[in-house]
This record gives structure tokens, sequence and C-alpha cells, in this order.
């Protein structure tokens, strides 16, 4: 069994030394942030995520959840797990101080949420999904709301959901059928069935929040006539106690791939009692609050499961002995060589190791972003960062669940046939990873959010934030021999990622299915090109502090570095050739032939 | 539910239009192999495929077997279909016509058993496994062995299996343990344990004979001191009659990611009476009769599962209602428009497509060039095809599996969150393609196999197969303006693979880890290339039977073939690039730092 240890060292390096941690310490609200207090709390986050998670992660897997007498049973031991958690305060991490949270930055939910995630995404999604209710609370909610509902989200004691997809709608939000009911005393009668509801029912909480997305009787067509409402599974009487069944009733739950032990439900509403959120026929506002944390979120999914894997493969590398090296045996009084040894266990070993590190340094780039968006006291300043965070967030979820999902099958392929049964649990993080290049928008949908949404937004305006510090980035290197090796495949594959979007920019006016068929590729690219930029500043750094450093840590960082320039950022090269071949041939095809 | 029909259309085409089958029938021994009988027998198993096998490729997963009593219990309906499967004698279609085989050429075997394994994996693995037993006893057996066994093994009345692994060793067989002791009678004692032994135990026949590799007590230390033996279950008493238990128990069975119905077990051998095949201490070169045909079996496994999974994901696109085309809504009636009109829906198909189609052919090439190896009456014929399929057996089982993997989760990803939910059995294709990147040797291995052993053999001997065709083809189409789309990419990526050919042979006799290293991509770039051939042969053949076609069967094929070069063969730039980047920072990475 793999047995995973929360990378700390790379997350402070990421955290301070790459992106600029110390100054969120500055920023109104974000004061705690000291570096004595982070370094504490991934201390102790470590712990809880190797000590109370991980050891239900397997279990959980094969005990998977149960449905019975209409409610949902988790595996055996997450109810006591979720409990420690909980009560450690770790349900309210970045909440709002007046409602019991905490305040902390995102930056540091992230790097806490990657090593829960590592350790048992089953059990890791829960309290995601609170949070995530929390974040939708304190952005659109009234006070009322707030003060009714937030306090008991916050502590863990009640659950949190977002109920979007109905059967006949997943992505197509427009066609959602549920109903809302406006009654006098300014509540609302709720009834419809939504499905796939991750953390739909369970027994992990006294209560579960629902917010749902529903019409209201006088709404437009589509996705303009969509509101939020909030719909707890048990009423809520004035005096704050628990009240009777709500009419939340879970019809089911689905038999997955992978997170077995994450309950993915059908809810049945039936004059369920629910309350606005945010404005009429603006929910899909307010839901896209919540969904681009999620998006982050599931970003770090990807890399995290990736993580976990890396480090049950090279376990796995140093042990079994098979074979001999190709240059001569290395331990000749043993019957054979660690596959450590072989250049491709090596080559496959280092393809994790270079997507994972790459993808936290671009997660932690986004999340540092973010904190600067809701903090900053310079408007400008805000703006600039939200922007960035909302041209990466579709990078971040798509490229780094697509490769997330490459490592953790890189990871089962270096245990060969031994990765392949259940035992080791390596086939686990493949089947659990998969789900990420799914949920949340899938990664269609991310590229077409980033070449229809995000490249078109106010001129180019977010795509400025990412070119310009790339294009500073490059002008102020051109003459820096020490990264020579990184600069010139950065500049490549970046001159690569500029023809490509102006493509996209002009055919794409002309007729938008060449936008679309090109999206996938082009996303690819822009992830290829964003962890080619965050390691090239790794490796910066490095170089100048590997001198003396005996840990090793920054020499790893600088030939990890070089292993991507050298052997990950030519698929760039296929990425652009192939979008830039156009939509012809898909568009093409008859639809009959098919 | 995946609704599996034969593509009988397509291998009809790529038997008799694309590669020549009609002059199988030309060869002694394959007489039987006209048009009319190839038809004939596509037809009907393709019946066998859809109508008995199909059914039970859910049930089969979601039962798995059981280990009780000692015994394994295939899953529920298992045991009638392989009765049904075995009465019809299909076990038996390429087998020794003197021991009961119907002597068909292994390029129809290929055929259908890409049918059986679309259908059914796990269960068509228990016959492809006594297949494989026959294969190695037709080669290396004696005549008594032959007798004593073939005709029941042939008939299905009697099941197979490869005992190669032991829990020290799967890749590197030089450290097998297990030991044959000679007895007077001229039979041996077998004594070892073997595991993940496919097929090992089950109830689907009344016999199991197990070809085992073992050490004589004089033999060669390593790879050079292995031989085979034949241990059946039971023993076989002079009258033919089935005897008693021969000291051969299952210890366990697996509990693996996919090929649930599919026994994985631990085989003890406790002075078990076998018989020696071939000659002592030339196990391995037995044991490779069968591996070859295995491997090539396996390629087809990938290129099974992902046709059934496009055909899966066609029906899904097709029904599934969700958002408009980009262009305008297609069905303005309708709530929303089928999801293939979306560009990057059509993609994810057309991708499975190209690499099944081109897949299928590339097989074909292979298998019928085994036929010519078999049966050709010219020495310098034979010699010549049995170099291409020992150069191309890797690239297919590798190639054809990874692409397989590929095709699979597009398939999956088709079908969005769907997708991933058991009931529609998507993700079960999934599951079931990812054993084939492993099993008869990891992919890694294989493209071991090409860079070491094929490329070397004879001074490039086997390589001349594939390169002279190519290069022919190329200078007999120059100035063919009908295929120059065709031509002109497939020339740069064969000169990709030619100069990344030239430096591997430099580099790796400097240095093998330079080989080593390079052994992943350039089979992936061999494999691009040795698809885009295919495309190329393919197109121009359909563009000449095109005009006045109403099926649009050859404009399909054309049209996919466009997308095969504009689309996915620019990878070959990425391969060649990744590879020419050489082994440095992959071996200079400190071991300790992993």
């Amino acid at each position: 069994m793999a047995s995973y240890k929360a990378p700390r060292r790379d997350m402070r390096f990421v955290y301070y030394e790459l992106h600029d941690g110390e100054r969120l310490a500055q920023l109104p609200g974000y004061e705690e942030a000291t570096p004595d207090m982070i370094e504490a709390i991934l201390e102790e986050a470590a712990k809880i995520a190797e000590n109370v998670l991980q050891p239900l992660n397997r279990t959980g897997d094969e005990e998977g959840c149960a449905f019975e007498n209409g409610t949902v049973r988790t595996p055996a031991g997450f109810k006591e797990a979720y409990t420690t958690f909980a009560q450690g305060g770790w349900t309210s991490l970045g909440g709002d101080p007046q409602y019991g949270g905490q305040g902390l930055p995102s930056a540091l939910s992230v790097l806490v949420s990657e090593m829960l995630l590592s350790a048992n995404l089953s059990l890791a999604m829960y309290p995601g999904l609170g949070e995530g209710a929390c974040h939708a609370l304190e952005a659109h909610g009234s006070d009322e709301l707030k003060q009714m509902f937030l306090p008991k989200l916050m502590d863990g004691t009640w659950g949190g959901t977002m109920c979007l997809t109905e059967a006949q709608c997943g992505t197509d939000l427009g066609l959602i059928r549920s109903k809302a009911e406006p009654r006098e005393d300014g509540t609302y009668l709720i009834n419809g069935t939504k499905t796939f509801i991750s953390a739909g029912d369970h027994d992990l909480t006294e209560n579960i929040i629902h917010l749902v997305l529903a019409r209201l009787p006088d709404a437009p067509r589509g996705i303009k006539g969509i509101s939020m409402f909030l719909v707890p599974k048990f009423t809520i009487p004035a005096d704050g106690t628990l009240g009777s069944n709500n009419g939340v009733s879970c019809g089911g739950i689905e038999h997955k791939m992978g997170i077995r032990g994450s309950s993915t439900c059908v809810l049945n509403f039936d004059d369920a009692v629910g309350y606005l959120v945010g404005v009429p026929n603006k929910g899909m506002r307010a839901m896209f609050t919540m969904m681009n944390s999620a998006r982050l979120g599931v970003g770090v999914q990807g890399l995290a499961l990736a993580e976990a894997s890396y480090q049950g493969a090279v376990e796995y590398a140093r042990e079994r002995l098979q074979g001999r090296a190709l240059n001569g045996a290395q331990l000749p009084n043993k019957p054979a060589d660690p596959i450590l040894v072989h250049p491709d266990v090596r080559r496959m070993l280092l393809t994790i190791r270079a997507y994972t590190e790459g993808a936290r340094a671009l997660t932690m780039w986004v999340a540092q972003e973010i904190d600067l968006a809701h903090k900053h006291p310079d408007p400008r300043r805000r703006r600039d960062a939200d922007d960035l965070a909302s041209l990466l967030t579709p990078v971040v979820k798509a490229f780094q669940t697509d490769t997330g999902f490459e490592c953790t099958n890189l990871g089962l392929q270096v245990f060969g046939g031994h990765g392949y049964i259940r035992e080791h649990g390596m086939e686990q993080y493949v089947r659990d990873s998969r789900i990420a290049m799914i949920y949340e928008g899938t990664n269609g949908i991310q590229a077409l959010d980033l070449v229809g949404r995000k490249l078109a937004a106010h001129t180019g305006r977010y795509l400025r934030q990412f070119f310009h510090p790339v294009q500073e980035f490059l002008v102020a290197h051109a003459e820096d021999s020490a990264l020579e090796d990184f600069i010139q495949p950065l500049a490549k594959a970046f001159g690569r990622l500029q023809r490509a979007t102006g493509h996209i920019a002009q055919q794409g006016l002309k007729n938008p299915n060449e936008a679309g068929a090109a999206a996938t590729d082009y996303l690819r690219l822009f992830g290829l090109v964003a962890l080619a930029y965050q390691w090239t500043r790794m490796a910066g750094i490095s170089l100048e502090k590997m001198e003396g450093d005996t840990s090793g840590f920054y020499a790893a960082k600088v030939a990890t570095g070089r292993f991507y320039m050298e052997r990950i950022l030519p698929q760039s090269g296929a990425a652009f050739a192939t979008l830039m071949a156009g939509a012809k041939t898909i568009m093409e095809f008859p639809d009959e032939a098919f």
C-alpha cells in the first residue's frame, strides 16, 4: 500500500519562494497569515491527511456508499474522521470570521486541500462541498440567510451541496425544469428532481444545505430564467434547533467507476421550503461564484492524485528488483537491480513529477491572485488579479486534470501487473482521478470557456495578465546565460501560443466552429506554456539558491525543470500544428457516416 | 447500454481491398479461405459476438469471478456461452486440421477475435488462452504430446494457460524459481508457485492444460536455464479419460481494476506431473512462439475495445440533446441539438475512428504476413514476411493498446457524467482496456524490444521490410496530385522516423541508456507513421472507388484519413523532438531525489 506524505517543502517553496506569500499577510483581513501560522497549519493539516483521512482511502473505495431505507450510509470510519476533521476547525479555514471562519487566504486553503485530496479524495469532497456553499452564501446571501446558515456550515455541523444537474441537462443548464413557487411568507416551494448530486445525502452531518437552481413561475426561458435557492434537508425552526423533514428525499445513488466513498445522489424536492439566494433569475451568476472556486478545487484534485500516485510509484521503483541496468548490473550481489535504474521507469516518474510540481506552482499563482482580487486595497490591482484568475481557471481545471489522469496512469504503469490489482491502491488513483476531467464542466467545456469567453472578454484584457508577465520575463532574461536552456524553449512555445491566439481570434470571428474545433488543443497548448513559465521561474530561483544547499531540493528542481523543457514541452508543437489545421476535417465529416 | 455491431464492412475492406486476402487462398493449406467462406464465417462470428458474448459483458463485470472451495466460479452465463462457442467450432479456426483444427488463415482469426473481444473481453480471453497453448504445442510439442492434447484443446473441451510469472519475476523471467525434477518414465515433477495466471482456474472446461516455465536441476542460471512443461490440471490416463488431481491447485484470485470476468490466479504446483515441451533449457524460445501471437492478440484488444467504445459514444452523441450548434440551432423545434453538432465531440469521435480503423488496417497487414511466413512456397518470401511481423509485433501491441486506452477514455468523455457511472458500460471499456498496456510485456518492454532487438536484428534487416515499401510508395506517388494531402505529411513523418532510427542506432551503441530513454517515444513515432502509411494507402484505394459509391463507405474513409493526417499525425513531431533530446535529463536526475 502506498503511503502518502504531504510535500510540505515544495508547498512552502511555491507559497513563499516562487510566489510572494508574505505580501498576503499585509492585506487587510489576512494579518493572521504569518509564516509561523502558515507553517503550523501545514504541519497539522499534514497530520490529519496522513493519519486520519488516508487510512480510510482504500477501505472507503472497497466498501463504497450504501443506499439504505432512503438514506446514504458512508463507508466505515468516514463519520468519525469527518467529526475529527470538523472539530479541528478544518472546515472553516477560509471562511468569514464574522460567522466563525478563520479568514485565512485561499492560497493556504489550496495547499491544505491538496493534502486532503491526495490522502482521500472521496472523504475530502464532503467538507469541500460545504465550503463551496459557504462561498456562494457569503457572496450572494442576505444577512439573514448568512446568520441563519453560515455558522453551522462553517463549523461543519451541517454539510452543503450544489444542485444543478437534472436528467435532461448537465452542461446545458438552460434546460432546467425544477420549479420554485413563491409563498406569502417570502419563502418558496421547490419541486423537481436533481441528479448526480455529490454529497447529496450522507450520514456525516446533522443537516445538509442544498443550493438549488430552479425556475420562478414567470421566469424567462433558458439560462436567463434560473434562480438559486437554499433548501435545507431538515427545516430550521426559529430557535435554531433541527426541524422536520423538508420534502427533500434521496432517490438513490449512482454506482461509479471511482470516488466510491463519495455519494452521488438523485435528490427529489417535493414542496420543499427554500429561500431565494441573491436576485431572481440571476442564479447562474451566484452559481458561477461557487463554480469558479470549485473548478480551481478540481484542478487541485488532478495534481493531488498525481502526487499520491508518484509517491507510491517511487517507493515501488526503489524496492522492486527486476532486470539489470542497461549499462551493467548496479547491485551485482542481488538477484536484480531496482527498476528505478531503467530509463523508461525514470521517464515515467519524472513526467509525473514535472506535471505535478508545475501544476502546484501554477495553482499557487492563481490562488494568490484570487486573494489579491479579494483584499488588495487598489481596485486596479484587484481587477488585474481577478482577470488573471478568470483566464487561468479553465486551464487549471482542464490541463491539470487531463495531465493528472495521465500521471495516475503512469504511476500504475510503473507497478506493471501489480498496478492493475486493487491491493496496492494504484488503480484507485486512476479511477478516482478520471472524474475530475468531467465534473464542474467537462474539460471540453473548459476549453470552450477559454476560447469563447475568456479570450474575448473586454477585448483581450484577461489575456494581457498572462501574456505581459511572460513577455516581460523573456525580455528581462534574454541575456541570462544561466537560464538559456529554459528561456529558449519557453520563447518558442510562447510564440506558438501567441500565434494560435491570433488564429483563433481571427478564424473564430468568421466561423465559431473554428474556435470550437481548436479549443481543446489550444487549452493544452496554454497549459504547456503556463507550466513552462512556472518551470522557468522555478529554475531561475533554484539556480541562485542551489549552491550550498545540502538538501538537494533546488538541484532536483532545476533537473526536473530541464526534463520538462526538453521532454514534455515539445508537445506544444503538436498541439499548435493540430489546432492550426482548422475545423474542416471535423465539420465536413458527414453526420450519417459516424 | 451500448450495443455492439461487428464492423464487417470495414473488415472486408482491410482483408480484401487494402491487403490482398485473395492470395491467401492460393497458399497450400489455406485453400478453404475463399471469399464465400470468409464472408460466411464473419457473418456467423458476428452473431456469436453480438448475441452470445455481448449480453454477458456487463453482468460478468458486475459479478466477477469467485474463488470458492479452492476453485474458480466464472460469472453466471459464461459456461453456457463458452459451450455454445466451442460447439460451434470457434475454438479451432486456425488449428492444424490433423488435430481437428480448421486450418484457416490467422488473418481471419484476427478479425473473428476482434469481434469477440469487442463484445466481451473477459469471456473471450478463455478460448484465446486455449488457442495460445495450441500454437505453442503445434510448434514445439512432440507428436505424442500433440496427439494427446491438441484434439481436446482445439475443440475447446480443455482450456489452456501460459504460466510464466512468479511473485519475484514478471518482466525478468531469468529469476524463475519453479523446479522440474525428471522422473524415470520421462515425465517431470513440477514444483513452484505461479502468479497472475489468466484463466489459471475456471469452470468452463473439464481440464486445463498449463504451459509452465520451470528449471531443470542442472539448468544454467538466468534466462538460459528455463524449460517449458505441459502440466494438466487433471492427469490423463492412457485410455484418454479424465484422471485425478495432478497436484495443481489454485491459491486464490486477484481483485482487479477490470477484466473482472476473467480469472487471474495464483497456481501452486506440488509434485505435479509434467511433460517437457521442446528442448531442455530452451523454454523461452517456445514461450516466445506463444507470446508473439499473444502480443498481436493484445494489440487487437486495444482496437476492439476502442471500436466498442466508439459505437457507444456515437449512439449517445446522436441521442443526447444538449446545447446548440455554435453556428445556430440545428433542431430549433427541439429543446436542444444533439451533441454530435459540437466540434469537440466530433473531434473525439473522429480520433477514436482514425485510430481504430488505422489499427485494424495495420493488424491485417501483420496478420497476412504471418500467414505468408507460414505457408508461402518461397523461403525468401517467408523470411521477409516473418521479418515484418517480428518488427511490427511490438508496435501493434504497444501502440494499439496505448491508443486503445486513449480511445476508450474519449468514448467515456463523450458521455460526460453518464460515462463515469457503471450503468452505460463506457467506464468498463476503460478499465478493461487498461490491462492491455501491461500484460504480455508492458508497453515499455515492447518499446525496448523494438529498439533493442528488432532494430538491430541482422543489421537492420527487419526494418527494411517496413522502410522499403513506404519509401517505394512515396516515390511511386510523388506526383499523385489526388493523394498530395496524404503523401506530404507521410513523407515528413517518415523522414522523422528515419532520422530517429539513425539517432538510436548511433547513440545506443555508445550508451544503451540512450536507446532505453528513446524507446517509448520511438515506438509511438513508429506507430504514428505505420498508421499514416495505412491511411495513405486506404485513401488512395478509396479515392478511386468513391465515385458512384452510394453507401458513403469510401468517402468516409477518405475523410477519416484526412483527419488522421491533419490532426493526429502532428504528434510525430513531438515524439521526434522528445526522443532526440536524449537521455541526459532522465539519467542525471539523482536517485535519492526521486
